[in-house]
């Protein structure tokens, strides 16, 4: 049930982890570090709850959890002290620190919200002893590790897998919420712990809406059907996005697919250790502004993906975040044409030290049915 | 797609919504409430993006939309203005703030984070401007309107549904996650939008960790199995915990369901209009405190559900909140022994004024296999 259980190539992640996480305390001359955001509570202790905070010091490490999650944290955490409080988790955590008399705390700015932070105003009183961690762990969790490369790893190959088996379902007369079913079933039954976003299905002019809830609507002929989909797995994520055609696409349609494919394939090739996430936006836009068609494209071509379906870095306008290897990103440029319908294509893509690697292997080839 | 659409009563809920909003504003002298929280963006305009900002004034109505969302946001929601905007959703909600010169505008500081208040706080210069609505909205939805208790009923008739079919499969020898996969397809398929939360399907010992994730164990003869399951529909959860014993039950677990069984039909009684949330705690704590088995009930007694799994009020240890006709809330005490497993029973009921209803009708006799 935890990533050292499920981890494929039999190696614990969590202390490296944590001692990255202390090489930057120690750079930075913070004493600890409060986490609160149940995906970084993960990555840097193991434990899988929905709630949990975590404090990491140079020298310590302590995660307090309610009593419903007592005996879970205990078999999955590492490197830390589990505590059970019947409180608030993060009020036990600050008396903790305040006992300590802790100097230069870091907290989860980007978590925690305004209502949170007087209880740690409060609680920490003084000058100058919290600081915003800002990104900080998602700056560690921008780069894979081994592990991490290999469950999102795995969670594509199953998407890829289930998406091909319904492709097979996929024709005139059934319905998308059927197939969107269909698709999250199959994940499961293959030992995924369930879809990583909700499955779009969208047929017909409805697949211009790109975050369209699949519908009762019964798919037709000569109608595109978009599927965006991804299975999630030891807690890490796939994403991919296909576009059908029922039937013998029109001239316009044929026109429209190969070029959101071009641009595709450009934001793909673009994905190389050192390039910079704002680039490989302009080189899917560019593929698509050459046919007129940029103003169809109302989304950025591609976004990190991890423990969260979306996470840094962002491929879009203008970003300078620069790749490296490790990096798992989407690649999905689409277009989107009111009363017609839409087309994406998304891979998710690992940025390896030889160049780029498709993890969601299915055909772009088979997209209409005759 | 949207709740208009969907609702059994034919009735728009939006506009009566807003009105009930802009009384309490005037009430407390407030111009604006911008509501960045997507579930109270749902409640308040109908809109089901991931991503919205939404401005409230006494008069105003606007919802701010990245190019993703603008068709689906003019589709779906009602009593707003949509404005597509390509940079951050809510620095162009506080540009027209500012512009519109606003004084004392609330903000959702249980929603928002630390790190965006700088947004807010430097948009909106000068004193007094800002201020917290606290759970303003939440309080709202605290009472649920007709078109609401539909939408959950609906739900729990769902899951009541698929939760009957598929005890008729759970079995030794099946496995825990594919009993879950079962359980989230089969309400895929009757049209749920989805599951309200990760279903739990734990066996054995494992079922005495109340959050358990399924694995991949197979159930066993002789075992506890306990299913925690909800639909969502329309956007509105259900929640249900059922605990079955495979085998002919020995005298201890006999004893030990049945203590359970009583405290959850004491709490299902107390929840009536007026009573207070922490009394109804009491009642179910009492019921189990009676045969020595408080220690192992580790969580509280339930919480109300709506659009969130998890919503006003907490039925907890000493919580005042007061109890309304058309509150729904669970009702599910359980007890977690370390090595030998949990049994919990939990039903959604809704408060009427004619007093409680239980809306997941699953019998809690025909528990064991044999």
């Amino acid at each position: 049930m935890f990533l050292f259980m499920n981890s494929p190539v039999g190696i614990d992640p969590i202390a490296p982890r944590q001692e990255r996480l202390r090489a930057l305390l120690e750079r930075r001359r913070w004493s600890f570090l409060l986490v609160s955001n149940p995906t970084n509570v993960f990555y840097l202790t193991g434990f899988r709850g929905s709630a949990g905070v975590a404090v990491i010091g140079l020298r310590e490490g302590l995660l307090w959890v309610d009593p419903r999650y007592t005996l879970q944290a205990r078999e999955e955490a590492r490197g830390v002290e589990v505590l059970e409080e019947r409180g608030g988790l993060l009020k036990a955590a600050v008396a903790w620190l305040k006992k300590k008399r802790a100097q230069r705390v870091a907290f989860e700015d980007t978590h925690l919200t305004c209502a949170e932070y007087p209880n740690l105003k409060q609680g920490l009183p003084g000058r100058g002893r919290l600081i915003s961690a800002g990104t900080l762990i998602e700056d560690l969790r921008y780069v894979k590790d081994e592990v991490e490369v290999q469950c999102i790893r795995e969670a594509c190959r199953l998407t890829a897998k289930v998406f091909k088996e319904v492709l097979r379902q996929t024709r005139p007369g059934v319905r998308e919420s059927d197939l969107a079913a269909e698709i999250e079933y199959r994940m499961r039954r293959k030992g995924a712990e369930g879809r990583a976003f909700e499955t779009i299905v969208a047929s017909g002019p409805r697949s211009a809406f790109p975050h369209a809830r699949p519908s009762a609507k019964l798919l037709r002929k000569n109608e595109l059907v978009i599927f965006d989909l991804g299975a999630r797995l030891s807690g890490y994520v796939a994403d991919m996005t296909r576009t059908v055609y029922l039937g013998s696409p029109p001239r316009r349609i044929r026109g429209l697919y190969d070029a959101v494919r071009r641009s595709q394939l450009r934001a793909v090739e673009s994905l190389r250790a050192h390039a910079l996430a704002g680039d490989v936006d302009a080189a899917a836009r560019g593929e698509l502004a050459r046919r007129g068609l940029a103003r169809y494209f109302t989304h950025s071509t591609g976004h990190g993906v991890g423990l969260d379906i979306h996470e840094r870095p962002r491929l879009g306008r203008g970003e300078r975040s620069s790749l490296k290897p490790g990096c798992v990103v989407t690649a999905e440029p689409g277009i989107y044409i009111e009363g017609l319908g839409g087309i994406r294509i998304e891979d998710t893509v690992l940025v390896g030290a030889g160049g780029p690697e498709i993890l969601t292997l299915v055909s772009k080839d088979a997209w209409f049915t005759d």
